[in-house]
């Protein structure tokens, strides 16, 4: 797909690797923001472990906001809808982690996504990646989409080294043990040019604040 | 139906091209606003996949209203109702994208919807137009129905090279890439001769106003 | 039933015809308010497709209130409640749809509802009115139960000339083709005897009202 | 069950009869109130159609009110809760209407309801009584449990008349075309030795009300 | 179980007496409270009809706080979560209703639950006991857990009396109608001995306050 | 897995034991706070069973905030994410209870968990600990794992008995009756050496606060 990477000055679109019964596939994962308060919306045919992925790449988010330079207003304030087209398409499985989260922390960041890179990889809660299946396949898929770098969970290295390197040779590959390391490869950090401007309210002023 | 156009001075009014077990059919959307909160009601059988696209048109409205001029406020202060007739007809998939979206527009914005025109093609949360099947059997459908132009996605081209010229002499097509050029053909730019006159709330005065 | 419009003195109950295996019957659409916020409550076993279209009718009322005289307030200030007695007898299709609208405009503008009239046909959003099956079942069920005139989608004319005229010799037919037409029949321009006094709270002041 | 009525002066608590697989059966229906925001709670294994049933009775109750002499405000002050024992027997069907409508009228009235009194038959949402089945073994379970007064719809007459006159000899009939018949009968004109005393907010002071 | 009882002084913890498809069994209610705005919670894989016996006792509580000297503030500022182990053991049915009842009797009023009894019995919203099944399985599961007093509905008197004697000459029972009753037995009169301050909110300064 | 207790300065972190089909593994539960309203999500495809040990876990926390001198605000005022990976695997049962609470403790009170220790056990909503199964599959898993201490039941001291000693000779027991004992264990007094600091709103200035 000659323009998969038509869009990358637009925040939020990343590209995963999945794995389905015909062989390997190119994932989009969107994600947008919209003025609200703070409801996440899934969409895009994903089944329960696809989304609890996606609410677990959320809190990770949350919970790291300081470290990433998101203004923490923002998740109260803005509605997040992540969608995985094709629509009519069943997704599932956890191993889309790793690209749900850089979906979302360039959403919220408004910095540019890497182009020409696609990754898979299942996230944790505190932030760990583990290695998926269907290694092979998703490679392959890539490499026919003009993919030029991907991302994986170093466990996954030695699925990598099976593969007949005729296939990978025009591939870079990126290990990672923590999404910090995939952040780090998966964002650029500069923003898109025209990011988008959070209107945010003035924290409620309290009589005092305290810290416990 | 020599009627389909005839409300053609209501906002929200757009006709869709859907494919079903025996043949292709047109397919109407309606939308309407009424004074509320921001909630979205889906009706007419919708199945799952044709609910997420509606869900994902709006998501896409919401985070491009200032290109399109809906003043932001609307979206949470007043409550968004789709409906597509027939209401005993079961409807599912994603080609109706499009189509909602174009309801949608229409209705935030008052404006006309251009008449003798029909649509199909699924969204995507960043607005790009995907393609959709049965083609052929929506054409011959658009043309019984006195559809003059059509709007389809870029890549739905060679679906239509492949009709017999016969058929579809008397259209104009329309190929679209992005929701963009979409609404540039779907909707005129003028209101409807009675718009809706919104209502809205001051935004609450804040002590100040940040942008992160 | 010779009772059927008894109550003719209160506002919210119409006559509908509904189409049964066992051949039509007189179905009565009771609709009722109370102090609350404007939540509705739908009973008597009623089906998918039938609740959509009371919701399609209630999203008509609000968007069309100002024509019909309905203050807006009364719609968040007040819980619908629709009921269809026999409250054991599923009942499911959208044919109830103008006897829905009917019978909330009735209660939302406290008008009394024309007696002796019974009515079947579809509603979409913006208004129309579809035509609906079973028709002649429907009408000889309407003739039994004491009905003079009957209010049709002008699309069921050809059914009611296919029906032997001495089954429908006794019965005036009105034939429209919009939500419009069908309450200027079906209300009567006066109130009932009693009608509910509303209690509405003023508007939040608010420090300027705009209108987009 | 000879202390049916021992708690004839505990608001709330009415006899209905209901119709099993297993002939008839007394059925008692307990409501009670407590402070809270007007949320209805339902218990002891009801069907959709009894709970229907429930709701129904309780917006007739609403928009009765006045009528009732009841203050608005305990409605939405007062969390009701209506509970059907046995608590493991599973219970449907509409024919607790009244029997429903009488136990809520007389907690929220805080009137004593008529000893020896059993009661069974439908309630629409205006109001109206609907007769409904097994009226003979119902009768025979309530003179078993030293029921002496019955409430029915009219139209379920000729079913007591069609009863051998040795079985129902002992027991008054009343019988009744509307709710305000049966409350007229099933509720006695004193409140109970140890009212409820409803705590009330007062209403928010608007700064004007307005009727419309 | 030497240490049934080793807990007696902490509130809200009281042994029931269950019938399983194995025999009689032990079943311990714990109910605790936490800060919060009045949630129900509870766990334990109960059904629906002992969730809803649950629902039923809490109603009753909150129907006769004045009674029991509960604060009803309590209720709206603290959450109650009700529990049942073990975890994985799915239970049902009425019969724990006065176990329930006690448990959340001692949790609110913070007394001492009267050690070595254990009790069986379902109860109504009135407060009525109704008797239950499995009487015999029951008190031998009590004899063999060093149980001492038994609390049961007086209808279930002739099931004691069936028992051989000799399996039921250690054991008091105590035969109650109503659930004052039972808690008249269950409860002692003294707090634990370190029984939860609950903290309050003042109720919010009403311009006045009417009883109606 | 060589880095099991690489995170050991990241609180909310800890090591149960799980009993599958295929033996013994490692479960590691991740707890993480953001700032919020006190809702609570489960994910890692959680059955029944566990998602109500999560929930009586909490529960337990709550109501004994002080003793373990958690600020109760936070419970308000932060969400709680708790995670099991890996994503895709269905898990159940109450087994991982007190590692649960162990997490939750850790993450409120930002204390180090004690490293190389592993544990399995039900916690009741009282605070007690009740034995678990597959003790022997369990602690050969910890074994491979690099374990060195494990949390059980007193009741669970029979099973480690039975096994062959060779097996245990490297394993330190701690044998628990309550969560106080297993939290004396698990938890170190000690902070993560960069602990959340809580941003908590002080209470609201009440009139006056009673204790009742
Ligand atoms: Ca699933
Ligand atoms: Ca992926
Ligand atoms: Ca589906
Ligand atoms: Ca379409
Ligand atoms: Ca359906
Ligand atoms: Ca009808
Ligand atoms: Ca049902
Ligand atoms: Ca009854
Ligand atoms: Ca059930
Ligand atoms: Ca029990
Ligand atoms: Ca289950
Ligand atoms: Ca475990």
């Amino acid at each position: 797909d000659k323009d998969l990477y038509s869009d990358d000055d637009i925040a939020g679109i990343v590209t995963g690797l999945a794995w389905t019964q015909v062989g390997g596939e190119i994932l989009l994962i969107e994600s947008s923001l919209s003025r609200g308060k703070g409801v996440l919306t899934l969409s895009g045919q994903l089944g329960d472990v696809m989304k609890e992925s996606a609410i677990t790449a959320l809190s990770y988010l949350k919970a790291h906001a300081d470290d990433l330079g998101i203004d923490y207003r923002i998740f109260n304030n803005y509605d997040l809808h992540v969608h995985v087209p094709a629509g009519a398409v069943p997704k599932d499985g956890p191993s889309a982690g790793i690209t749900m989260v850089t979906s979302m922390a360039s959403i919220y960041t408004q910095r540019k996504v890497r182009p020409f890179v696609a990754m898979t990889g299942e996230v944790t809660l505190r932030g760990k990646v583990l290695p998926v299946g269907g290694i092979k396949e998703k490679i392959l898929a890539a490499n026919r989409a003009g993919v030029r770098e991907i991302i994986l969970c170093s466990k996954n290295r030695k699925d990598i080294e099976e593969i007949n390197p005729a296939y990978v040779k025009d591939l870079t590959f990126h290990y990672a043990d923590t999404v910090d390391q995939v952040l780090a490869i998966s964002l650029l950090p500069n923003q898109v040019s025209r990011p988008l401007k959070f209107i945010l309210p003035e924290e409620k002023p309290e009589p005092a604040m305290s810290q416990s």
